[in-house]
């Protein structure tokens, strides 16, 4: 008999393994934050401190949002319905150069942890700023997160050498901590010089660092990248040797065929943002020419002023019917694929497929237990096809981020959601006050 | 002092009047089922037996589902992942030509009912069979309805003054039930012939009923219809009376511009499917085209089987985000005008607007109250943002019909969830017995 941690019992569990085996009348043993098991119902086997009951649940690897910006939360809703350069320019730039305290962004990355928490995301890309606050934020909540600084031209020109540093301090600081890594986040071919570029494919190559950038969002960032450099946006950045490293490219709306053919053969993935590119007109991804490449395609959020929340369920739901329609073709991305671009192709994407994305012994427990027993996921036919086109983020009932529980029947382990009500009603009062000034 | 029924005290009131007020610090009186009155909360002439609290929240009219086919809750998911023509042929038609009992169609819209109402929904435009229990059950879960029977070629030929008799003896049988009607709904060009049509659109001119049916769902029933009546959808049913009446057509993706002509000085509507004809590939509706001529375009689910649930509010996002997208416009669509769209315009087209569709005095207490104590919307600074951008259906916290309360602080008042559970389990297992055998 081996004494375990938690033993999760029931339910249909969705492995995403390679064989994507869905097992029903089994357990999920864990011990010391991983799976050590998964094994029939009646293995004698295994005992644990905690039982969790699965019955008439999905349990699925936790979910991974690979492109967002967490302390964004405050910027909710507060400039709708307009167009990418003037949201940035006239909104959001300018209430983020007078808002960001590093109290600002630790009290708006809990809001966000939260609300990922609770919609199922055990895993968050991010790129901001003050990013120790991100980081000390995500690890109070008990969640996973990839910090990195928005690299920006204003702040780092002339100052190359502080961007290894402004990285390294960050993974030094938080080595003892499993839960927090940091990338390397130019934030933009349009808010970065070529010197900066440079400087940060040769750090990654140097380091073993993944890059994580924004890419082809709108039509106006590819025509003037032509414009200015002659070359497509990957190729720019090919030529300053990112696409050598492992790189995550948020939005790839107006990728061309060069630059997919570029992608195929490297470790490079495209962040979808559905529902920011559809929000902001920015427009649709070339999907059906991404999959046929194979380049890995991942589910993100963006962040929540252009979303407007973390519902990545939701996100992935829109994006495997949009693409549909897009294509032309009613079989473009099934459930199950859109299911593996939420989890096991996000976790193959960052590097951590060895530690998450998919429920097999040996990896990190990070989980949901998702409850079926709601009007809009019965009857149920097929998991795959509910967890896309039917059962929404508030089903989730449980939570576990290695090992542990950070979502109990509906409620937060580590975090009281109506004290972070009230700090989102405190620093909206300042912001508006802000604006008003 | 007036003593009312209830008093719906506190909250942000979404009026969707002519004004697009939004009132704070105001209660609503509701007597008989009606609205008496809005206002200010310190406003000592009303009392009431019941007191709802509605701190914290946004009271919305009810939502209207312009299309639907309520009972195909337990199709939900069955076949997943295909073209639309398969999806009818292989296996919705079919099973329907099985499955369909009175039994099953009580049950099954028991379900879709409870499902809507937990959603928000007040009032939906059906089409299906036995459309007499579908009645029943809505009576029964104490949502409004607007049932009518989906007029086949194959039921209907030869017997053309049933046509009218099917139509009159729901709605003599349903007169004493206010929340009850009944449409008259020739399926389709494709599964009608044009004498069935012909009489169609001449009984509802002769009884001023309205006609709901579906139109230019598919390329391919454009492309059909040009060939065999060498005419475009809506100028065949143009040339048959149709739009001398007022119509729902449900779908309208591949409408030209010589249709929208047409619609445009009539009383007709489009019901926009979204998600269906996302999901289904379908296409994308010329929603600007429509836009731009102020033809009435509402929100719909259309069934299960292919959307795959009854969440019309994540149904207004996704389309509200999606036509920013697809006219290149990020001003689109704003969030005030999708919410109309759910609301007020909807009651509008189904000439029901002295009924439902806003909050005013005199109009019956049709009406949702929102908590905005979730995390995922907080912070607040527009209501219509949020509304469509950022809530989610789970928090609707409590819904009125009528006056009559329907969901209480998320528990449904009239319907019991666990036993529609069991019954949705017991269908489908008959439904996969029938696949399998």
């Amino acid at each position: 008999m081996i004494t375990c941690d938690t033993l999760i019992k029931g339910g249909s569990i969705i492995c995403m393994d390679e064989d994507f085996r869905i097992l029903d009348h089994h357990q999920i043993a864990i011990k010391d934050g991983k799976i050590l098991a998964i094994s029939p119902l009646d293995d004698p086997k295994y005992s644990a401190v905690q039982e969790l009951d699965a019955s008439d649940c999905l349990i699925t690897p936790g979910f991974i949002n690979a492109h967002t910006h967490i302390p964004m939360t405050y910027f909710r809703g507060l400039a709708d319905d307009l167009p990418l350069d003037d949201w940035l320019q006239k909104y959001i730039w300018p209430m983020e150069a007078r808002m960001l305290t590093p109290d600002f962004v630790y009290d708006a990355s809990l809001h966000a942890a939260a609300e990922m928490i609770t919609n199922g995301i055990t895993l968050a890309n991010d790129m901001y700023f003050h990013i120790d606050r991100i980081a000390d934020a995500c690890a109070t909540a008990g969640m996973r997160v990839i910090v990195s600084e928005a690299i920006l031209e204003h702040a780092f020109s002339g100052k190359l050498s502080q961007i290894r540093d402004s990285v390294r301090r960050i993974k030094e600081r938080y080595q003892d901590q499993a839960l927090v890594d940091c990338a390397l986040a130019p934030h933009a071919i349009y808010t970065c010089s070529r010197e900066i570029l440079a400087e940060c494919a040769k750090v990654a190559a140097e380091e073993g660092w993944i890059i994580h950038t924004h890419l082809s969002e709108t039509k106006v960032e590819r025509d003037n990248c032509l414009k200015e450099h002659g070359m497509l946006p990957l190729q720019y950045l090919h030529s300053l040797g990112f696409t050598a490293q492992r790189c995550i490219f948020a939005h790839g709306v107006w990728l061309e065929e060069e630059e997919l053919d570029l992608l195929r053969e490297t470790d490079c993935s495209i962040a979808i943002c559905t529902d920011s590119n559809l929000k902001l007109s920015s427009g649709f991804a070339p999907m059906a020419q991404m999959k046929a490449r194979g380049i890995k395609t991942l589910m993100a959020t963006d962040g929540v002023a252009s979303n407007n929340n973390l519902d990545i369920l939701e996100e992935t739901s829109t994006t495997a019917k949009l693409y549909k329609a897009w294509n032309h073709d009613p079989l473009f991305m099934p459930a199950r694929e859109a299911f593996a671009m939420l989890t096991i192709d996000s976790a193959k994407a960052l590097g951590m497929d060895q530690i998450t994305g998919s429920l097999e012994p040996g990896k990190a427990a990070d989980l949901c237990i998702i409850n079926l027993n709601h009007l809009q996921s019965q009857p149920l036919y097929n998991p795959y096809s509910h967890l896309i086109y039917a059962i929404s983020s508030h089903q989730v009932r449980d939570v576990l981020i290695a090992g542990k529980q950070v979502l109990k029947n509906h409620q937060l382990v580590n975090l009281d959601p109506a004290a972070l009500i009230d700090k989102a009603k405190y620093w909206k009062t300042k912001i508006l006050s802000e604006i008003q000034s």
